[in-house]
């Protein structure tokens, strides 16, 4: 499981502070926090701040950057952000994320062909959501062929085929595992990756029903997430669904992460 | 998903002392908790009782019968024991178990078929541990073929394909969960069932594993479980997957579990 940590990002109150407040400790706390909880990657998004996001995410970049090693995640809707970023990141970091969108494809394209970065594509077109199973994997296939295209190896995609609310739809969750399991079995070698909010949107008890979606997602072929590795619910939960689906070698990452108080 | 409630088994301790003291108020207790917790059917075993299995599963089915009037689950490897309980239940119980074993299914097959009665059925051929799908799946069909022959409905079978412990072969869980998948697709109508217990065997924090287990088998297909309905964390986590999974029209069971404070 490749674990995209998602603490970083300004749409979060204490977060979007200590960017306004430069307050390079706490952010630093936030990153070591996750480094040490298993993030393969920092996703770091200042998105919130129009006007002043570039500033922003930049200073993100190299804060995070004085306090642990782990590569970035740049995360940003706009490439622009994106590309002055790249050039302070000691290490490749991945990008988040590409879309259908035009503007947002060519934006990035060539900078994630040429350095050879990992990105995250969402099965999204701009026009409408795609809610079906089928739908999510048709995206996911313009998603790869242009990718490909443009010379990005399959194994740089993680392509995120978004959930939507199980308040509005109860299929939106099982349609986005059918969607999982379609693009793991089509187009071999790609990654799948998921944000796990939304999922729970407009319902009580909202963490159970992430973490419960990520256990199921795993079990449909899910093999990376943007999720907080420090939740300690969830991580055990991710930890066990490791060693039950037969990913965990011996089961020495579960019984160290016992060891360590962890679960 | 169809619950058959574990806890009256003479394997636990206070069960056993329970039904050597004939305290059927303690029992009585254990019944109501498990049917106001979900429970579909309610499983009676006194199995650890050599010689006086017979007597002591009469008097579980009297017992818990004065408390509830949930189902209940026949649970004895001895088909005699089967055979001499059944004329007490009043409304039709299930049978737990057959398996491949001549004398056990011959024992069973005549009364499960005339009676029409629901019945578990073991992956288990008395020689062997079936441990991969494949295997699992072979004894599967062999269930099917002489349980239809013998007039039994396929809506009737709750085929287990039997965990074993992940401690000593990490491909276990994801060998049964791929078995859930083969049964529920080849022979469509029959149901799944499985008890948790064994995958855990070994190794530490076992209901975490045990509950991430039923998860992921849930997202398999499994339709049945022997569980513990009265467990908590295991009663959320299964909530929160039939939500998820697409099971939960509305999220109306999710929502009344938390409303009742179950989540």
């Amino acid at each position: 499981m490749i674990v995209i940590a998602e603490r970083i990002n300004s749409s979060r109150k204490t977060i979007a502070q200590a960017i306004e407040n430069k307050d390079a400790a706490f952010i630093q706390m936030e990153a070591k926090a996750q480094a040490d909880a298993g993030a393969d990657y920092i996703d770091v998004n200042a998105g919130s701040f129009v006007g002043r996001e570039i500033e922003y995410l930049k200073w993100l970049v190299e804060t995070v950057q004085e306090a642990v090693s782990t590569p970035l995640c740049l995360d940003s809707p706009d490439h622009q952000a994106i590309k002055e970023a790249y050039p302070l990141c000691r290490v490749p970091p991945m990008v988040n994320s590409i879309t259908l969108e035009e503007e947002r494809l060519e934006g990035l394209l060539p900078l994630v062909a040429e350095e050879k970065l990992k990105v995250v594509a969402l099965c999204q077109s701009g026009d409408s959501m795609a809610e079906s199973a089928a739908e999510k994997i048709d995206l996911a296939g313009r998603l790869v062929e242009r990718t490909l295209a443009a010379g990005v190896p399959k194994e740089n995609l993680f392509i995120d085929p978004l959930v939507y609310p199980v308040s509005t739809n109860t299929e939106s969750a099982v349609a986005t595992m059918e969607a999982i399991k379609g693009i793991m079995t089509q187009y071999k070698g790609v990654h799948t990756t998921c944000g796990l909010t939304n999922v729970s949107y407009g319902m009580p008890k909202r963490k159970l029903i992430n973490r419960t979606f990520l256990s199921c997602a795993v079990a449909f072929g899910l093999d990376s997430a943007i999720i907080d590795p420090t939740d300690d619910k969830l991580f055990e939960v991710l930890t066990a669904t490791e060693l039950v689906m037969g990913f965990d070698d011996f089961g020495m990452n579960y019984i160290n992460a016992f060891k360590a108080g962890r679960l």
